[in-house]
């Protein structure tokens, strides 16, 4: 655990980062970690997973939803709660994390918090929708044994604040790999500013890393230490998803496009979207508050001018991001031992 | 040509029509033909085609672009300009008709037409999207002797004007053929009315058809003349476009989600969206004017609240307009010989 | 419940039917229900719901993987699996119905189900992806108690046969409303012939139907009794989902275009795919095998000619199949009681 | 003109490239130019653009399609023929490239050049799907002129050859700009190979860039030299058009994925996808002949294992053939001057 990559020197893009350089700086966007790190049985199996859960702001998202979008860049991949992301828009709940077989006990306790919160639900409105996304642990968790339950959830929920997520083999992240060492939750923050107008915007990236086979990449490209420690090869080709958060004023239209971007992060790490891997982006703006109901006919919602030269500021502040976010994941995870021993190294990026 | 086929007492669905019953009852909406009907050689040869123009507004459309989108219902079809539209969501051109192999020919007059009108297209500022629809009239038409010229997109446009527009075998119309009889051009539009609001809407559909094998259908579902004319087998699948207009406040995704349901009204005429077809629909709403060049940062747009009971009636609408627009191609459309001496027969609806 | 339609008289299309009318007529696919009709309090607290499996065929779905491919005619839904069925075309899990917050409870049985079945998941291969269609049952079901349990789900699949499926109020289908009646499951099939080749092939569809409002179209269209039921409000706008399954050789992306018109089917009925809608088709074919694990670099797949004649009586099939299935899950249905008591009606088709 | 970047040691990637390091090395692929460089007046108007064709095979494409895909990495621009690339996944004409404005006239050409060949074309078969690319070359060519016939879409596919395709500002990379810098045709290629199965399969790539802005990227990443050429400001967001061709047996659906991989590589030279830009790539596999007409029923197509190393093999290899072919169309590229005197200057790689 060396600290965020830019303390180590290393500098990924021109944009300036936010105070926390952090998903959190977005204003009102929190997060929450559950980690489980014990046997399961004395015979090797072992609880090497957990839960994070990022809030679009602190109060009751069902009731004040905002402005979502999803992209897959590949879709090998378990997450749940997109079709409706897509259709309409809009995020209703926190987005959750965890491994690939915990989706539908994070998805049961989520569901839990959210009707104890809203009596309404499935009585004179509507259900909700929930998003659940996921990478596949398996190397270090017992992912059979399904130690996350629901209840793991709503403490992930519950743990949530606006202070600097904690990165690495933390919450979902925590049976993570990424290039053969440990990886897991990393996240970073750009700044964009339009001089003119003195408006300044946040994108904030938290990434749940577990993709890439190899160092060769890395090391080419980023200032890597001499004295390395072992990778592991991974078994499958493992995921990434990425959550883009934003105070700027998009449409759902336009946050598909800066989301698209984050791609171009991952890309510049080495990835290739491998075929087995699920590389799925979720992102939202806490721009707009949209009211769960209301009596109004017509709403009015603010969006950028799609040409300002602001659009291009916030595709590169994304590329950027979820660059840096995926390092951090990295610099920021410790040396892990799971299930049978399995003990998958941290990577060691060079001191400036 | 027996008139619209409401006259003939054929009432489609539940809501209210628009004055004209036509795609122009949507405020602003013009509509321009220019048809092609004359002798190519003396070997049979024959100009059995046309153009035809929709235009959001009177105005400069590119100067004062509106919010559009597209729905692929299925693509076997050369519709161009769809790429752009899916990404910005506005139109900044009028929407074409024409047969399609006349493509590349009323692109290249729509664009001269664009150019005259706005000196910085391509010099201090970037280019333009033309949108073209197409059908396949080769039954009727020598198609292969491309009689359609840049001159006729350009004399469409000048002909668009916002009274009733002309169905049957007219414009783009001119050689098409729907279920074995005449087809064409066919419109009609409906009211959504919010009575506690005092807002009325109008949506209006404009179609160009060319689809369908066999009347079976038709005559099963709508009154028809027990002396009808004989049909004639269409060589290939044959296409549909369809162009919805709307001044209801709309984001493109709402849009999208409104036109989408067209191709109820086109599977309620007995359609099953043939493999060979083209079945497009192309829809904007004249409810946002968004300027080619602005300095303002951020911009508002009035959208539905999506949850609005008056979402569900514009869906209706879609249908139900694009269902009749497409009977209208059929009661408007006269008996029709072109190339070799062709002939396609009217088809005759039941009087009621 | 009336029995299938078919035998009331109302027949839909032109294609003949198989011989148990049923998707159960594609080799192979076999179906199973669970019903849960039990008071859970004494204070009105009802289960009035359950789960469905529709098993491709009946051997090991995961070492066996069939092509499929989803379509999301409306997306207000919560079914999950689809991000992975749409990058891979396959389907490696039975498909499962439920009510909305019975997804994550579905999902775990049938996880356990598969996981039970084969020890290398999450081990020595991959993870597995389990596809999960829901409706909302709460007008009828205490859905917020989430009644349905793990091994609900593992019963739905072990109670699956290739016998005719029961319709009605019945596994998911039991707490199901559509057009203010009793709604539920559904099943009807389709023969598509090529006489040349001497070949037939079957299409089958099943449905879970919960949408509509107002039984006005249906009247219109469809022959009903003069004493009929008196009809539910339903509060929200419901959903559908449509499985549709054959045994011709498709590829994922043919596939795609043939459910996409189920789509056609369900507008017959009356339907404009409601705002609020999930209305989701999950389609899948028979036709290949695919092996879990291959050590071949190159595989051979059959799929249809594009342009043979039975690409388009497929689409028929896949329109006619999906509204008679829809018919019969009415027709089917016997008036519940369920929470609060309750109550909606069945509805009743004239007797030929 | 410098040759490629690889005789200057700037190494892409890790797989190693064909022959010709040319999208040609696909065997069958043929590319061919037509370059227009000549005043338009005395005025300054300059034609400074041209056509390029790029051919699948040296037969008729119409007769004998292959399969296609295409993938809108950004979706500002005017591509057409995808619709039906998308609904079939085949190709059966050239792919061809010229400036925005020239897209109608070189559809027309194409379509004269294919109508000539094909007797049957809009007689006794359905119409043809010709797809063009292009982008904005505005700052060096008088666009609204539009000095590209159709009769220069004919030539430059009868230019067509097997050999190593000329690069730099040719043919539609006449007038087009990178970076500041001249940019235009670049191509490269890519060999991954199966020990195991004795079997190598090739990637090739060609790019029409024309996009980015600031070198500051390039600079920081690849080996520049120390004294630089000045860059030019583009006034607008340019674009790319990437084609990508293979030989691998693929799925169109197997296809859309590899060419997704594009987007990494252009990604990689610093990139984001602006806003303005038209970024698209169109990909093919010779691996299958697809016959116009067939009487069969039932076809076999060959397509890779999903699951075989040899899928993230090809994914490399799109990524790294297209990050090269982008530095090739500048390493090519020599300075040039066209309307109104503007010039743009060639970028100096450092010589290793």
């Amino acid at each position: 655990m060396q600290g965020k990559v830019r303390q180590l020197g290393i500098e990924i893009g021109v944009l300036p980062v936010g105070q926390k350089n952090c998903i959190t700086d977005v204003e009102g966007v929190q997060v929450g970690h559950v980690t489980l790190d014990e046997p399961l049985d004395q015979n090797g199996a072992y609880a090497c997973t957990g839960v994070t859960a990022i809030l679009p702001h602190g109060g009751n998202v069902f009731q004040h939803k905002v402005t979502a979008a999803s992209y897959v860049l590949n879709g090998f991949g378990k997450t749940t709660g997109l079709v409706q992301v897509n259709e309409l828009g809009v995020l209703e709940s926190p987005i959750m994390l965890t491994n690939t077989f915990g989706v539908p006990a994070v998805t049961q306790g989520t569901l839990s918090y959210m009707l104890d919160r809203n009596e309404d639900i499935g009585l004179t409105t509507g259900t909700i929708n929930l998003v659940v996304g996921e990478c596949n642990d398996s190397y270090l968790n017992s992912i059979r044994a399904c130690p996350v339950t629901p209840a793991h959830a709503i403490e992930a929920i519950r743990q949530a604040s606006a202070q600097t997520a904690q990165e690495g083999a933390v919450g979902a992240g925590k049976g993570m790999m990424c290039f053969g060492y440990k990886g897991g939750i990393g996240s970073s923050s750009r700044i964009v500013k339009v001089e003119s107008n003195e408006v300044n915007y946040t994108v904030g990236c938290l990434v749940l890393s577990n993709f890439g086979q190899g160092r060769e990449f890395l090391a080419e490209h980023y200032k890597v230490s001499t004295t390395q420690n072992q990778s592991t090869l991974s078994p499958t080709d493992g995921s990434i998803i990425i959550v883009l958060a934003t105070d700027a004023p998009l449409s759902s239209r336009q946050l598909t496009r800066v989301i698209k971007r984050c791609g171009i992060g991952l890309g510049r790490t080495g990835s290739h979207f491998s075929h087995g891997s699920g590389d799925i982006v979720i992102g939202f703006t806490t721009a707009h508050c949209i009211p769960h109901t209301a009596d109004q006919l017509v709403e009015t919602r603010t969006q950028l001018r799609e040409d300002h030269p602001i659009m291009n500021q916030l595709f590169t502040a994304a590329a950027e991001a979820t660059e840096e976010a995926i390092l951090n994941s990295l610099s920021q995870a410790q040396t892990t031992t799971g299930r049978n021993g399995h003990t998958v190294q941290a990577y060691s990026f060079q001191q400036a």
